[in-house]
């Protein structure tokens, strides 16, 4: 009876809360773009893992056979063309923008594969050469974070370029949740990069790195200060809040360099948890001066 | 020949290590209730997924034709009720509580939804005005990892405080494993709470956020140390081990505040890297003093 | 019409970008062993939840009925056994080694496992009497980051031990993308281990840690630089390059310890964000001479 009484409470209680809740006027509320469907998460992973399994065949997912080869991939790439141009529409859609636009940017993006893959050899390159643990080019491609953050990265790029909202941040925010690598889709990051570890690493929108930089975990390249507009008082978007990293830098553990107007010069070393706000020459070599920590021992204690 | 000889090694192998593994008596193992079924975490993460599909239709799950809004707000109601007695049921069962109570537990978990909600708007708020970056409500909403950890969470906190055991640990465990932030259920957070990147991020069970705080990755609200009971020698548990945070309070990446008698002051500042044990009054701005890092070049080397 | 034009546009991209993209004769490109299927993630991820329901029937996973028990355990183990095999092959023929030894291998790894299950609940009860916030040592193995990563960890240390290739790496990333807890497979741990929160740990392929030992978020047991082999330049891979930690050490979190030579002696204590690379005698205390950070009010910057 008890149990009894429970039941009809909870059917009482859910029809007086979900009338409170959600008046059906109000259904849809953040989905600004009323006729249109977002994007789903689920449908942003699997266009990754079919953009994957397309550029690393045999790491990620299967390997065709020889003779199926040139049909398998002609058919990858028609699926994945479909895939961007159904995620840009929606997301163009809801939006505000223009959902017409999807089969070009589509096009665009197809269009941008080869170079891509040919970033990711290198980076691949980068990987292995970078890691002494690292045993062959397969374990970097598959079984290193840092590889797949910068993998979907390029991607993820790509599309911020070709000006799509929110999937490219839905696909950085996919790589972010698996890796701790959190990368904006605006950065722009040169050839060679390798990120290992990689956990608490944060890229913020506007950085730009140059070619052969190495990051390990715990690195911010970050905003100094956000300007407000003066009129509403709300946060500016839009201009230059991260620092730029010249060619074959390499930024240790824990290391936070802030600013836009920030540059750490070519061929620099930047030592673990360093705190940068200003600008370095090329070839410098910034470590923290720390006194050596206090130890004392249980003997001293006694004393 | 090899391969047969080793097969027959294996199911002789098999075999007397299962027998030696786990005597039957003994199955069961850390299951301390032994009638009942432990709430798996596959079942947990489908929860979480259908509360979030309510509360932000469109954004998370399918967003529902107008005319049938009502009817399916109800349903979802229906069902996550559902969800929170079987859930509860199965872990009071399994750790020594009472099951019967269960209904009660989901209906009060359903009533608290509408606050739930409206709290979670002035977050989304809270995270667009918050970072530059941010181009929509909407990206906040689908692709912000801090906007999840507290969705998550403020639903966890209402288990938590209704004494459901286990469950809204395995939520937050979903979410810390997410996002990389880690809030223990048992905390208290106020409206328009935003973390920004939020990898690294550890909030104690005892710790108390007022209103309007914001928090960047890497920032610790922990015990400062834990008191024995000197009877039994284990760590005591259950008293005030973290700190409280005030109104309008900003902490930047990889702060560190611990103790339970630790206070922030309202509209303070906390920068990066900050080590912090003590009380500190409102409108403060605390930093490290850090010395220029030390910045050699190339050609200072040389000389 | 534009919608169809665009249509055409992409079929034409589609063909032209393939052919480009990647001749059948690259087809399987990084995969090194032609014949042979590397193993997939899923896979991987596959024989770890099997392995994680035998070893915590009901706390992962099902838990059988005491009559079928004995019978449920034989068929997992067979079929653990079944897995490991076919990765093992797999993962051995596509790097070139010999995929004959893999039914060896499992026979191995199965024997192993009862080591492995006794360590791991000498692990709980560490976890479980080391935080306060634990209400018992189920929600320790359910919930807890900190044991999820041991526990594959251990798993996949004995596969490294048998030179399993790649996979023992896979099973590691696994477990460092879903707690954000980073142990080499390769890594020597004593029992008694625990981690807690655990985001941001990173634990090198030569650590060796002893009996007892703690860590927290964000600690780093890593390498101080790397020797290069003079003949190709490349980075000089296997030797030792991390830390020994002696037992009953406890490291607070974000602390960094480097270097191959460098031993912490037992029963010492390394505080929060200590950066050290050099060895330090058993019953030691080291901490940060942290000046105390600068804090100013409001008020004061009035004047």
């Amino acid at each position: 009876m008890q149990d009894r009484q429970d039941r009809i409470d909870i059917e009482a209680e859910v029809r007086k809360t979900a009338a409170e809740f959600m008046p059906c006027g109000e259904c849809g509320g953040h989905a600004e773009g009323r006729g249109a469907e977002m994007p789903r998460a689920t449908a942003v992973a699997a266009a990754l893992r079919r953009l994957l399994a397309l550029l690393f065949p045999g790491c990620h997912g299967a390997r065709p056979e020889h003779s199926q080869c040139r049909e398998r991939v002609e058919r990858s790439f028609a699926r994945i063309a479909g895939d961007v141009e159904r995620l840009a529409a929606g997301a163009l859609a809801c939006t505000g923008g223009d959902a017409a636009g999807a089969g070009k940017i589509a096009a665009e993006f197809v269009r941008a594969l080869p170079k891509v893959r040919a970033m990711l050899m290198e980076d691949v390159e980068a990987g292995y050469e970078g890691d002494p643990a690292a045993t062959s080019r397969m374990e970097v491609v598959m079984a290193y974070p840092g590889f797949y953050a910068i993998a979907v990265h390029r991607l993820a790029h790509v599309l911020y370029g070709l000006k799509v909202p929110i999937v490219p941040r839905m696909m950085s925010e996919l790589a972010h949740s698996r890796t701790g690598i959190d990368i904006h889709p605006g950065a722009t990051i040169g050839e060679r990069f390798f990120i290992d570890h990689g956990t608490g690493v944060v890229i913020g929108e506007t950085t730009v790195i140059g070619r052969n930089v190495k990051l390990y975990q715990g690195v911010t390249l970050g905003a100094l200060s956000f300007p407000k507009d003066e009129a509403t008082g709300m946060l500016m978007k839009g201009h230059k809040r991260h620092p730029n990293v010249e060619d074959n830098v390499v930024i240790y553990a824990g290391a936070t360099i802030l600013g836009g107007d920030t540059v750490i010069g070519h061929d620099s070393e930047i030592g673990g948890n360093v705190w940068l706000m200003d600008s370095i020459p090329p070839f410098s070599r910034v470590y923290n001066q720390t006194p050596f920590p206090r130890v004392k021992t249980r003997e001293a204690r006694q004393n």
